[in-house]
């Protein structure tokens, strides 16, 4: 979907007018950030930068937008003269995507003219929160896999095709190996794979002539479905198929269906006794973290996986506590005031050390020993730094995985870790909340 | 997004090349249905329809997709002419959107050459799984709502951008009054809601200030955020502002915090007082069905709703159990041999009654007193019938909404009908049965 400058809430542009119509230029800061982790996870890894950095640096509002404004939604001429120029030409600091992440820490601060920073604000929260939810989830999976292949089978349930398109994405930053989806793996050069559905075997008069007219047909991939009818002869088909047309290269076989334990040991066995060790098994069906982790630990013969809904939706968990709140105005700092959701004002900073994450000020000196999370990614409207690659985010992904605590990887009952808080950022809270109430008693 | 043909997996374009490379064109049947409900939901609204219909309509691979098959994926020319000569020339039947549907009820059933069949089935299913699955739940906001205004304010948290489009479109079937997402407003006329967040508050000195200039910029929107430092304080600060601009017209309050119950009594009070019986008090802040319901019957004076997040995601069931099978190939009727995902064969029909629902065959009689669900909506690849609006889409949510059962529209512990299986289809489904036992034998 190309970007498009009214993918926004109708408050944002209520709002934008009103700071446009009295002159309210001054810069904003607003910091997107996760404030709770669901309870099933322990830890985040950021992503969705990439796309809101798109997004940004081609945000403009067209001519057909501002006639449905005017016309439709009443907005002035004043008003829509002032959108036709608006451009983001802001500062923005993020986390690189692929980093682990924790509750509170900022995932992206932007400072612009309060106008434009707030219609931006649904694309961003959409994209981050989206990207980083399914991240997260994925993450999982790939340290149940220990190891294993992965493969993003997910097109069919996600939650809309752009959604497919960054579940493809964002799992090749998490480990897996390839993905289902030919237009994403198209779009990002990413590792395809598929073999055949049950349909096809039911389309021939027999699995045995279904298997032959594949591994004819499709000499490069022949992975064999072998549980439409029965697995245990399913597989003593694909070795008959095998022998007959002396196959050779990658060659494996899939099981959809069952019990994949039981199933996977008895089919590497028949293999086996075969002779045919290097005939990889891949198993799907339902899958999520909690399945691969069992069948891993429990030692099933399994060498890859394919997963599909339940990572493609985080079914366990599909939204996270995302907010994009104000924290410095005009060069006040800011917070909210609010006993269940309030939050810390200033331009910030992730300090990551051996002993954890401190949530500080942006210009705080890092401490000694600390490396920070937040990097400047826009100046001006313009991306600044490095072109980040899906390969820069895998990196930046595998390095800080084994960082994460154990009891944040786990993947029952998982603890994530809390980030402190530095003491200049605590100072700042108490004053700016002093004045905050103050301003309170005048409202 | 533009339709594309490579939004498919892998293993349906391996099917597909080796269907046309074994001159295997023979017509296929396959049926899109939901084979159990989730247990939170005692009905489903059908929705995605009308962008599958697009999708089917404008089928075809682009010279640039077959370069890519052809060079990246390895795909023979013979495979990529006849790729490029592809066109979805089939007819589909399907329940229009809005209908209530229960389990294993086909949404969809759709007959094709067999590749062509196959290369969609990934398009479909994500489009009429996600959709069903956000109609269905906004469907339970509207019964909880009990006639109270609802409004979409989902974009910032779905699950990517497309996804909140369809979600504004689909809450519009099942009877919300307005979206905060402009482009989806735009797109499919659609009344659009906002008014102002906290940070619009922040940035001015005093909380009057920012209403007032509100109230002056925006005069046709009137609605006063008032919780960003203390509700009660913040309605008798609308007052004010009410009062000293003379303000005139649809005139709110929104309430996004705390006990939405004690302060809407509150908030209505005082507005009573004042004499400003008209005000709408206007409630947000991470509702979803069970929330609404608790308000509504408890008697909170509340006028409006916005709903986001947990019903954008459909929170507590953000999948739906859907399949896409293969029913019927050359004339002869087919299911899947499973003891735990068994299918029924042949191309079907459900039969809508005073009793109830009765799935059976398409060719059946109609029962007396009954009435088809499913209608041809494409025959050749062209559309056929009436343009279904979203009207129409409305129109058929409001109707069928009073047939479902007391326990289906509940909101706590639903519990769905179960449709009947026609005496036609039983027979059929028996009879296949006995003929892929012996298929399987052979195999």
């Amino acid at each position: 979907m190309a970007p498009e400058a009214l993918l926004t809430d109708l408050y944002e542009l209520n709002m934008a007018a009103s700071f446009i119509r009295r002159g309210m230029h001054h810069e904003a800061t607003f910091s997107l950030f996760v404030r709770d982790l669901p309870r099933q996870r322990g830890f985040l890894v950021a992503a969705g930068l990439e796309p809101s950095l798109e997004f940004l640096e081609t945000f403009r509002f067209e001519e057909d937008d501002l006639r449905y404004l005017g016309d439709e939604l009443g907005f002035g001429d004043d008003v829509l003269d002032a959108f036709r120029e608006l451009r983001f030409e802001g500062d923005v600091w993020a986390v690189p995507e692929g980093r682990v992440v924790y509750a509170n820490e900022p995932l992206l601060e932007l400072t612009a003219p309060i106008a434009v920073a707030q219609l931006v604000e649904p694309y961003l929260l959409n994209q981050m929160t989206f990207q980083t939810t399914i991240a997260s989830k994925a993450a999982r999976c790939t340290i149940a896999a220990d190891g294993r292949d992965l493969v993003d089978f997910s097109l069919r349930r996600t939650q809309g095709l752009d959604a497919a398109i960054n579940v493809a994405r964002v799992t090749s930053i998490v480990g897996f190996a390839a993905t289902s989806n030919v237009e994403a793996a198209r779009r990002f050069d990413l590792p395809v794979a598929g073999t055949m559905a049950h349909s096809y075997i039911e389309a021939f008069p027999s699995e045995a002539d279904a298997f032959r007219a594949f591994a004819q047909d499709l000499p490069r991939r022949t992975t064999f479905l072998i549980d439409t009818y029965d697995t245990l002869n399913g597989v003593e088909t694909a070795i008959a198929v095998i022998r007959e047309l002396e196959l050779q290269g990658n060659l494996g076989v899939r099981i959809d269906s069952g019990d994949l334990d039981e199933l996977s040991r008895e089919v590497r066995r028949v293999l086996d006794e075969a002779g045919m060790q290097a005939v990889r098994i891949f198993a799907s069906g339902g899958l999520d973290e909690h399945d691969i982790e069992r069948l891993v630990r429990g030692g099933a013969p399994i060498d890859a996986f394919g997963v599909g809904t339940r990572m493609g939706v985080s079914a366990d968990a599909p939204y996270l506590d995302s907010a994009y709140k104000l924290v410095e105005y005009d060069g006040r700092p800011m917070l909210k005031l609010s006993a269940m959701k309030a939050t810390s004002p200033g331009r910030k900073q992730v300090f990551r050390g051996p002993d954890g994450d401190t949530i500080g000020l942006r210009n705080e000196p890092i401490p000694d020993g600390h490396e920070p999370l937040l990097v400047p990614v826009m100046r001006e409207g313009r991306r600044t730094g490095p072109h980040r690659t899906l390969e820069t985010a895998r990196y930046l992904f595998t390095g800080d995985l084994q960082h994460v605590p154990e009891a944040g990887r786990r993947i029952g009952d998982p603890q994530a870790p809390v980030a402190r808080v530095s003491d200049a950022l605590r100072s700042l809270t108490e004053e700016t909340r002093a004045e905050a109430l103050r301003r309170a008693g005048v409202h």
